[in-house]
């Protein structure tokens, strides 16, 4: 049983800057990545939060990113771009991105803007959320590529893509965003590291082993197996469609292609202006009326009928309260990157209390 | 056990002509609706293919869906369109929208174009084809509403939701296309029909029965059930999505508050011209390459890796061969509809030999 540690986002979100200031990013980078990553963690998605922190660091001492690059647009057409990330950190790029894909749907009605040659970008979410703060919808496809091949296409029996995830924000009103940003593989890769670090066994349908045969044992898939498309076929067929639009066009390639070792995040942003359709209040007001008449579902037992970003919602609140809680391993693993690029942190001295057990 | 009748397809086709003319058709529609419909059987999904002309026609008497009505845009923003079909023919409508949404793509290097008010569209492939074939990325997305309340959404147990859904077509150079089209349910409604008529059980985990409680009868699903979403939660996300670009946006509206009985396909169309990323030629050589590494996964037992579309194409080759079976039912509820119309033609007097059986 590993120690646990509890963290207010806030003290954490500061150290992570320092760390990432210290290790070569301008303020605005250093910002941006860990408020990204400290965001994750507070909707829950431990697996895209500051874990990765250590391991952009050992990226950047490879070679793999570059703090203080600059993106740039390398092809513009109006309601089109391309844009080279320079191999920088992901956040940056694909914020970038996003930013202009929202500037000229603004401009057109909806714009479509493809990134490549960047690092890993994190919670896809969050560009979808930028998209729906601006009140337009946003749309987000990443081909998570580079060393990644983890998925069997349909009815194969070995790796050949990648998780290849989308996210889609909607704009309202709400405090909390209506999103969800999703794999289309079964599940997303971190879900089998936790369920390997908790001897867990995965759901049936989810992981093959290196031979191909079902298997419920998340270490069958890291010895060489492969996660199976979400909802089988249909999985399948989202990947290859994020592929095509993420990889493809934007000229980042597939894998079996991809000659650069470089962690490989290209996107392709979709954003409409839904003001150009309709007035923007109705669609509001239908989008509130949409939710309410789902939820009119009655539960399964157990369960409930949430909106897409619901689930993320209760959590944030919970976590603004509760803290974040860090792995003995991760806070050690962060505290050697803080000592390596002289950020006088002690990371323990910035815990809180651990929430008391839920009453029984 | 029913007869089943072989027929050339380009002989039924001219028969659904025929009808489609007969009973106020133009000549142009009359030959879009029967080409639409008899494309579909050739690929092999009879659900969406001249069995549904009889309904049609039904719908027409009900005044559902009006023939010759000519659909109008009626909000122009370059890049963007909305599109009033006007209560005509779904296919009509969708295939000038597509229309639209290729030309305007074609000026500005992406375009949405939604469309409402409009009759069922048939197979959603074939607006993403039409796409593919000029040089475009094409993706339509359609939120089926109307009547159809036949989803549950995620975590519920009664149905707030319609089959939803999606199609993507990829430009390349192959006689046919690279194309997927598929429900964001588990699977769409006619093969529940299927089922039914042929007194099988369906999969496990596809539908509920009234009282949400998992069930593989497909009465329990016509007798009050539902059909679950594609791959659990994600499917019911997607089925989200599709609602909101495609009955939202265009403000067609939602299940739950559609006051128009019409059979309303409410359509998004998002089309992207690859060239304005990187010159076509290499997108295309990129995707053969993608289609060739995904094929060389080794395939499960009695399983092959297809490329979308290729399953599609293969039955298309077949059944140019062997013709479209038709249930002895399906083929007099057609002579009936031709017979009320004046239409002179004797359906079975155009078969041909039905193909032997596979040698065993």
């Amino acid at each position: 049983m590993t120690t646990t540690h509890f963290f207010p986002w806030e003290r954490l979100c500061g150290a992570a800057r320092d760390l990432c200031a210290a290790s070569g990013s301008p303020e605005a980078e250093a910002e941006l990545v860990s408020q990204r990553l400290l965001k994750a963690n507070l909707a829950g998605h431990d697996s895209h939060g500051i874990i990765r922190l250590a391991m952009y660091m050992q990226w950047m001492r490879d070679g793999w990113v570059e703090p203080g690059r600059t993106p740039e647009i390398v092809r513009d057409n109006g309601a089109t771009c391309l844009i080279d990330g320079n191999r920088g950190y992901g956040q940056v790029a694909a914020e970038y991105a996003m930013g202009v894909a929202i500037e000229r749907a603004q401009a057109h009605g909806i714009a479509g803007v493809g990134v490549t040659n960047l690092s890993h970008i994190g919670r896809l979410a969050d560009y979808a959320i930028s998209a729906a703060k601006a009140n337009m919808l946003g749309m987000v496809f990443t081909a998570t590529g580079g060393k990644s091949v983890l998925v069997a296409p349909g009815g194969g029996r070995t790796a050949r893509m990648s998780t290849n995830p989308m996210a889609v924000g909607f704009p309202s009103d709400r405090d909390q965003p209506i999103v969800f940003d999703m794999a289309t593989s079964a599940y997303a890769e971190g879900k089998f590291r936790v369920m390997q670090d908790a001897g867990a066994a995965s759901p049936e349908n989810k992981i093959i082993d290196k031979d191909g045969r079902p298997t419920t044992n998340p270490e069958d898939f890291f010895s060489g197996g492969a996660i199976l498309p979400a909802g089988g076929y249909k999985g399948y067929l989202l990947n290859f469609m994020v592929e095509a639009l993420a990889g493809l066009i934007t000229g980042g390639g597939y894998l079996g292609k991809q000659e650069n070792p470089l962690f490989n995040n290209c996107s392709m942003m979709i954003v409409i202006d839904v003001s150009r359709f309709r007035a923007l209040p109705e669609f509001k007001e239908d989008l509130e009326g949409l939710v309410r008449y789902l939820k009119q579902s009655p539960p399964q037992p157990g369960e409930e009928v949430l909106y897409p970003g619901e689930l993320e919602a209760r959590r944030e609140a919970e976590r603004l309260r509760t803290g974040i809680p860090l792995a003995d391993k991760t806070v050690q693993n962060l505290q050697a990157e803080m000592e390596r690029y002289g950020v006088k942190v002690n990371l323990l001295e910035l815990t809180q209390e651990a929430p008391a057990p839920p009453a029984s």
